[in-house]
């Protein structure tokens, strides 16, 4: 069986991953006859009030969230390698530009989580595909821009596609329910709630992400 | 459009809603063309670590944690009345037995939560139907199985439908992908991770379960 890794940031999509696009991709996951190997980073992160959408002042684990999403079945980061695994996806949500990687404060300037950079280097240096949900192709730009210069989306907006560029990555404008294949550096992308209206369309682009990335194992 | 009412009881499957059934019921509604109202009681409960899955002696409010999934969009329960919604469904995870009301606690001598019981009577006098999903029948069995006798299912796990068979209700046994309706009632049910080993079968059920729940109007 494929094992898939899916990269996680916490539990709600104003701080953490949005759930709805780590659901679906733990289900396209699954539909296609792999094996979803959820994984966190252990470290601390501000937390979000839903409800209000302001930040609270205290914390919240990335790891311990995240576990919510996966049922308790997850791992820390660190402790996976890409020999774990036959392709990785990062579902999106605000986690995984500001938890992850710093890309929602510094733009193009940004750096990773060096535990997921790691990670992703190793697995585009073992050629094993790496799929990218709504924001995570902001993170893929900022570990991989500059040294392999990938061609990704993050749907249409003109701001956060030009401070990807800046990165040395391609951005390439993509519909809500399409893909963006990189089939040099094996790195698919999909908008989700970067466009997104209804919750349909966020599967149907996840749905289309994770079957490719599974194909090009 | 179809209103459909998603009462959620917190974010993760220990101590709210179980997060993969709450999104395939938002996604059902999505696809059948209904809109989803979703709410949570505005109520403090107990928390759980979901990677250690202990409790933490802490407590999270389920109208805040449940705005995770519902991505800020959600209202207190006790705002909302059966005139707001053409049907009601329930996701399933611990939260719904423990939260919603306390079956888990005390079985068949459970009540529910006030708010939550008025909304669910409400709906039924009104003819409206109601779906409920994994072991959110419960929470059904406590507030109608004395005076409406609800045919339902959580599976087949003999003591809860024991259990449930002490409230009034009918428990029948059903598969992971299948559905129980009562014609009379109007109420669906689908067992979900009462029995599911895998993601997408409970997606199936779900899916079942609201399009049934949709097409009762």
């Amino acid at each position: 069986m494929k094992k898939i890794g899916v990269v996680l940031s916490g539990c709600g999509v104003r701080d953490g991953s949005e759930i709805h696009e780590a659901v679906f991709a733990l289900m396209a996951i699954d539909r296609h006859g792999a094996k979803a190997v959820c994984m966190a980073p252990n470290a601390d992160f501000p937390e979000t009030n839903h409800l209000t959408m302001q930040e609270t002042g205290a914390k919240r684990n990335a790891l311990v969230e995240s576990a919510r999403i996966a049922r308790g079945n997850i791992r820390d980061i660190k402790d996976v390698t890409a020999a774990d695994l036959d392709a990785v996806v990062f579902p999106g949500g605000f986690g995984a530009a500001r938890n992850l990687c710093d890309f929602a404060m510094k733009g193009a300037a940004a750096t990773a989580h060096p535990e997921v950079a790691r990670l992703l280097k190793e697995m585009v240096a073992a050629g094993k595909p790496v799929g990218a949900i709504c924001i995570a192709p902001a993170l893929i730009a900022t570990v991989l821009g500059k040294e392999a210069a990938p061609t990704l989306t993050i749907g249409t907006d003109a701001d956060t596609a030009a401070e990807i560029g800046k990165t040395g990555a391609k951005h390439q404008d993509c519909p809500v329910t399409d893909i963006v294949i990189d089939h040099k550096n094996k790195i698919v992308s999909t908008p989700a709630y970067m466009l997104a209206t209804r919750i349909s369309e966020v599967n149907e682009g996840i749905e289309q992400c994770v079957k490719e990335v599974i194909a090009m194992i």
